[in-house]
């Protein structure tokens, strides 16, 4: 039986310590956190769970097999590092790191361990991304165009991170798995309004191969809260709204017929297609279950996670070459990929 | 009587003739396209228009007081530039020209013949963006932090320019006129899916002083046809949706409460505001109709037009600069204000 | 080539008048108004258009075959039978009279002189109705257990029928339209609350065979413009939103499965279905120029418009049994078809 | 402290578990329930509440001082009546009981007893119907002309009553709360679709003093869930939509001016006012919070609850009605009040 320790029971642990509670190939053992009153509050729902304060008392406590970081993204390096050392696995929150090489040297930590590395990157659990991604797979969007995200709301600020490192990790992850390709380059644009250097509303532009592009929307500072995806295909158009209950998911068989043969600049005509919109049923299971029950799998059979070490550096690597672009007024960056993710550690990592 | 001619008789020509027609103060006289189609619709719909095919026609004649010019934009300063020289009052679509020193020119043109040079933009004519001046200008949102705006849909692509000189002269107009500022720096980012060279897509930040930001997407790709415009204040947050028939202004009392100090990193807490949402009644008259109006009374009164020369200018002053960016990948550009608004112009511009 | 005159130049007619200039086998010549205004604008807009003030210049003019009558519902059958009379085949706005006893005189005098009697009922032109007329009878949504039908807004007040003559004709003329059937028994609620007599908010339950149930709200009192009717069957539900510019019809692949065999009162029980959601494209043509077409055509061919007088009589049927429940405090009353649509009647009309 | 127990584990139930846990001035002490199942639910959520599938333990156990009934309603009345008659105070859910005779005999063994007699009318405890209520007591809507409630959506179908007996208690307990006012007459239409006798549709309509009509639609078979309210006033308009997030409570400056005099027919003319819309800010707190809050409070200061046995009969009283005239085909039944609550009771219970 694999015991689980969660370290961080503020707005996402008791999450996770939930529904690790409910996978029947582990036991949830251990919750860490600061605050007293956040232990108190674990305590009173699950008395059985022990609690500390101290982080070295989940470090030090040979009985616990894996760790669950949800914590402020500075501490996830060190934490997870220690847990790596020791032999523990370790699952992490979104973004698996603060920079890329914290995220390599954490790759390198658990090939040498042989330990398992993994990132909630929930949204790939979810049924709404999944469907999207049969359908794209399946061709009936046609070529893709581009992609469109807007993650917006009123709050939750943040005091160490900028809204890109806490909004567009989401769609960074959606968009990768989604399209299972990576950014040649890209530039962000943004601003802070509330408190000095750290950015509160932004906007990437994502440059991918064959002139496939995708623009990213975050923003803490938004009367309404918006979570929507809109994928432009050159056949079918679809829009991914997370925050309606019922048609999350709507396929317009909307296009643009372009002519095949045109010789005259005045000769050129696109004909639009409008027809039926299709909103297919989704069935609604909680992707964080899914998260947990995939982490104690991937433990127990020693296979990689689906969002395991390399799919965190990836969208890592997305939001460092966008912040830099930000702190420098938006001049996009070109990402080298081979250094990024080097031959050795993709190739053990893969094993 | 002024004597009121209309080039172009595509899309939007039919629309300027109708409300010449309603404008007690003028004769709507004569209408030119190069389609005969399109001529025997206006002939049908008004027996007492003469029609021509022949742009000459109308600069021959000197009964023609005034024209107004809604051809493609690459032939806005040709017509305009022969319509100042015969004497003639000018009304041009958006945007003014297809170039900064085109529109320069016309200006200069307007002046040394005293003729009365103006642009339709027309959505500085609507109640919605007159009683979001009001409420901006009454400091009702508090400081402006930043404006997104959205202008998307299926269509209508156009041959000669992109998205942006097409869509995004909307946007910029409204946001200066609201503001009553120019931005400093502005870059873009933008592909063509369907024509090369032709963006139809594409993403613009522009940088006012005092740390505000407009953001500005345009498609001609999309699912849905939206037309909104959000604007995040210090105090309130107003949202813009020019598709809602019965809701178009939305005055959300949210915002966020900025501690007035703090000293250590940990005590920074911002606080979150709520409140009520208030719709106002908007007076539905077509905008369009109070542009011709207000270009008749500015003819007849020899007073500026409020959407002027230099107001032309400063969109394709913007316009052009987004475009050099998008077309460079997306570095922002500066834009020198004075060289573009020489002193003399501006001046006598506004006598 | 058929010549048509139309009477009342109000709220609807103009856009009779508009649509049979549309129409190559007629010809419009004559428009009638009390009112000079109303006249000075027909003939402002169509200035080949003959106008008078005297209803009896039209039913003296042999020249005119025909004469469309969008008057006051008090006026239809007095006109209707001088045009009748007189050799004129006659389109009638809903509903097609004030009573059952006219509209049966009216049918006799158009199979008596051999004239074409055809009622307005639009929505039966629409292309969304006939989509769910076709999908009703494909069978995709199994049996229907009910209809419920919202037709408010606020104004337009008629000072002389209430809001069930008015409103929910065009509900009854769909509803009969779509299930092909007659209601058996109908009770009507309603209230007067701003001019006496004239009751602006009515709630309509009409029993049809079959156990099949529909309900009809009418309001002029109300703030939202709502246009919907929702039909559900034991296969699939339907909703068709007038008002949505898009998705005006959607199909919910919901229901409930009900147990074949079940023996205690404890075992039953029923299983929902959720499922896909599904909306149609559909051809937007203007469904009155349908509506002239067909007149003008039925009069060339001799054949019975799809909505004759006996269509006219069965909405009017309805409304008039509505009237009494409601008048009497809303007690069912039966309507006995066979009374109401004698066979002599039925059968000459149909030829 | 007092002691609660709750019967009836089911759906609603553990909400009250959950929420009497929360009010400190009492003990969550025991669960009924029939189904082994739900007790274990029950017992893993809450160790320290006792469980029992025998309701004669809780009326013989003398420390339990309040019983919550969420059982189904047949049941509400003998088992309320044991509770009354061993001294217990008893909360019931809505509908308090299955006819008006059951209530009444309630009554009268709560003045009996002198224990507390409470009905659960949910909605009578929300921010929004509170603010409601505050709108129309200020005269800001005018007169109220009507209100039109619809409460529909796919399931949850129960087993023993209709649809009228399940979802219209919440439109009727509003309503009365709303207006302070009891029906004259009731009038109801329903049909059974899916269990014969168990009516899954229905529309009522509540003859209020001074013209005042309410309608309600309630159906089990609906694709969308719908919990709308919209209430016309001479001055003003409100729409209270339930499953709207954000703007639960929308207030329509709209209207219609009567004029004061006229004299013909012909001058009769109403002019519409439309205005701003105003959403104001809710708080947002669980309303069956406060139901048991308050259940504990009166029993503790002895006073009588808001929502007491009157309110729940008078409750009873229209749906027994509204189900008459539904079982009778819809012809309108008259409510005699002062049968219904008479004189010794209602002065007895409003000690």
């Amino acid at each position: 039986m694999i015991k689980v320790a969660v370290v961080g029971c503020g707005y996402w642990g008791p999450n996770l310590i939930r529904n690790f509670c409910s996978v029947p190939q582990c036991v949830m053992s251990m919750a860490c956190d600061t605050k007293p009153d956040r232990l108190e509050y674990i305590q009173r729902l699950y008395p059985s769970v022990a609690v500390t304060s101290d982080f070295q008392d989940i470090i030090n406590n040979d009985d616990i097999d894996a760790v669950a970081i949800a914590t402020p993204v500075a501490m996830h390096f060190p934490m997870a590092q220690q847990c790596l050392q020791r032999g523990k696995h370790v699952l992490l929150e979104k973004p698996i790191t603060a920079s890329v090489k914290e995220c390599q040297e954490l790759i390198r930590l658990a090939v040498k361990h042989g330990r398992t590395l993994m990132v909630d990157h929930t949204f790939e659990y979810t049924a709404a991304v999944n469907k999207i991604k049969e359908i794209i797979q399946s061709g009936e969007l046609g070529q893709i165009y581009y992609i469109d995200c807007v993650r917006v709301n009123l709050g939750l600020f943040q005091n160490d991170i900028n809204v890109v490192w806490d909004l567009a990790p989401h769609d960074v992850s959606i968009v990768l798995y989604l399209l299972d390709q990576q950014p040649e380059s890209i530039s962000g644009q943004g601003k802070a309004h509330l408190k000095p250097g750290i950015e509160d509303v932004a906007a990437l532009a994502l440059n991918f191969p064959d002139n496939l592009g995708v623009y990213i929307q975050s923003s803490w500072l938004h009367p309404n809260k918006i979570r929507k995806i809109t994928i432009v295909g050159s056949k079918k158009m679809l829009v991914y709204d997370d925050v309606d209950p019922l048609e999350k998911i709507k396929i317009y068989d909307k296009g643009v017929e372009v002519p095949a043969h045109y010789e005259t600049f005045g000769d050129f005509h696109f004909s639009y297609r409008y027809g039926d919109i299709y909103s297919p049923r989704l069935e609604e299971t909680e992707p964080l279950k899914k998260v947990c029950q995939h982490f104690i799998e991937c433990i127990g059979n020693g296979t990689q996670p689906r969002t395991n070490g390399i799919s965190g550096l990836r969208v890592v690597s997305v939001l460092e070459s966008a912040n830099i672009s930000l702190k420098n007024g938006g001049s996009p960056i070109a990402i080298d990929w081979n250094r990024v993710t080097p031959e050795e550690i993709s190739a053990k990592d893969s094993i």
